[in-house]
């Protein structure tokens, strides 16, 4: 099976982001499956227009995405994504747009369609906190998932993809108090159970 | 020196107590130090006269005291403990005091006396999430600070002594949503960097 | 303006349910606006069928739905309405789906179709914390949402609709230490304000 | 019976403190009692000195002293008040100590003297979310209630005192996501319980 993982840049003020971290740590291959690696800028529209892009060019058998949902306390396996950006803050290229589709007359939502439970089981079979989550957000992270399904959904490749949000490394609630956070092992050990899983 | 480190058993239907898989997994010397080490029962009473047992037997120059603390996000060091049971939840055998004093006309409460705010600097400064408590709460680890540092201020032991407590580890969060956890690889480093500032 | 506003009754061992109280508090006409007030079960199935029974008797020009979602701080306003049932407590009547369509081949999610925003914006405006959510769970108030939402895009109905969650009252958090609530008197204000934005 | 309360003025940028609006809505006499009211200055030194004055000046048979403790979820009782300053933030003359004794040679803390459990009872009774707190912190607010508590303790005075830490109020967590919030209502009401059970 040849997966195709994805991870953001850092954003927001935070000097490092986890997804990428693990994206670096992954090796080319696993379990026996090609995996292509691919980091997405935190920015609007560029980030969709990379992923669709690799996703012509690479054919994965599935994609998954990755990304971090600071202040969340478990790994979280994203059920949906819905077709608005609404970001509370500018993403790296300073857009910061309120209420706007993501694919015009795209519908409002498409779920993942790899196997969150699935996954969510082995993650905890693994003692690592995971949890379904009903919102990515309407920030970056949304806005992949969506325009990965929306593409699937509309042209005749088989990949099937989903969303995983990490919480916050250790490093990055040092001055914030009452924040939690995830180790980076238990991190890329999820990721590492997450293709486990998928390419099951 | 020699350091007294305690952790207690599990409590509060938890099958695991993290404090006690970490004294088991300290080795008995460590950056030169002699470290002697005693599992405390979670019951009133008979873990603070167990502590104050060692004390006299071991003659320490300091006392570390390791307990859970779940739901805290970081490794707290408790600068106080107070001259109060007041339990919420029995105890191992079943007791559950209500404002009864741990020492009869003992002081309302007294300081830790090991440097609580080098330790919190040096975890930090290691990546590992840590502050200062102001209440090490009214159950049996307070109850245990409160024996050990009273005993102290009225014997001529010149020891030193504190509190540190620790988060969940992830696997006791699988089924808290939204509660916080730290991998027990870090709770390990927590104790040994707490021991090298201690010794130092 | 005729507003068709639904509250669900007590569920999940809670003896009371605030929306239901909101209900019960509301006028019969309110600026100008004639009020049909509907309790629904809290009940998979049920709940739906007798709110699009209703729907199709009122021809109501705009539907606000009330539901509690405690543990929430804020009034929460819902921006969509997703197409899956998936519940992590019984309902009612003892059901508890996992992962079933609320409607089979209905597109995975509908938008709510109120000015949310404005709401929110009148509600802070009149000092009661509110917030846009994104998930509304997958429990009986997302299946609620969902099935008007659906059947207004499905037929020549021009009714609006919109969710609005409440937190628990402070009755309810009495023995739920650190959970936040807000005064019954504020969330009736609340749905004054609702009523007035959706009604100009 | 007399009773002295005493309120902060506002801190840390929030343009209002909540106590300081409860001192201002509480008459002269209730369930006749005396109510001799203090604005305290959110500055270290300066507000203990003013609260001792006053004490000397108005020889109270009770002090409630209130403040606010932003992010708790209940009206909090503090069961102790800790030796130390030790602040994370400048106070309102721009202070900022740093373990620092409040009284030089001073008991490490003081229990507060008039009935807490009984309060936080009566407050429940009338479903106002209320909790004892173990922790007054090492703020402004521990500082007072410590200087009452040492002050009473030191002299023939019989007056019994404690300190009732109140939640923000909704119009100061508008722009605070997640952040429990209380009506200023129920705040009014908790003050007139408390005073009830004191003078009861």
């Amino acid at each position: 099976m040849k997966i195709l993982v994805t991870a953001f840049d850092a954003f927001n003020k935070e000097p490092i982001n986890p997804s990428l971290m693990m994206l670096e740590a992954l090796p080319d291959e696993l379990f026996g499956h090609e995996i292509v690696k691919q980091v997405l800028p935190t920015v609007f529209g560029e980030s969709s227009a990379l992923v669709l892009q690799r996703l012509s060019e690479v054919e994965p058998d599935a994609v998954l995405c990755l990304g971090q949902a600071g202040g969340r306390a478990a790994i979280t396996l994203e059920r949906v994504a819905i077709n608005v950006n609404d970001a509370s803050i500018a993403d790296n290229a300073g857009k910061q747009p309120t209420d706007e589709p993501i694919v015009a007359d795209g519908p409002a939502a498409h779920f993942s369609t790899l196997p969150n439970k699935a996954i969510v089981a082995a993650l905890r079979e693994a003692d690592i906190p995971a949890q379904i989550s009903n919102t990515a957000g309407t920030y970056v992270c949304n806005q992949v998932l969506y325009a990965v399904l929306h593409y699937l959904s509309e042209t005749d490749l088989p990949a099937r993809a989903t969303f995983m949000h990490v919480p916050y490394l250790p490093s990055q609630v040092l001055e914030k108090p009452g924040v939690a956070s995830m180790n980076l092992d238990d991190m890329n050990r999820a990721l590492e159970i997450a293709i486990r899983v998928i390419g099951s």
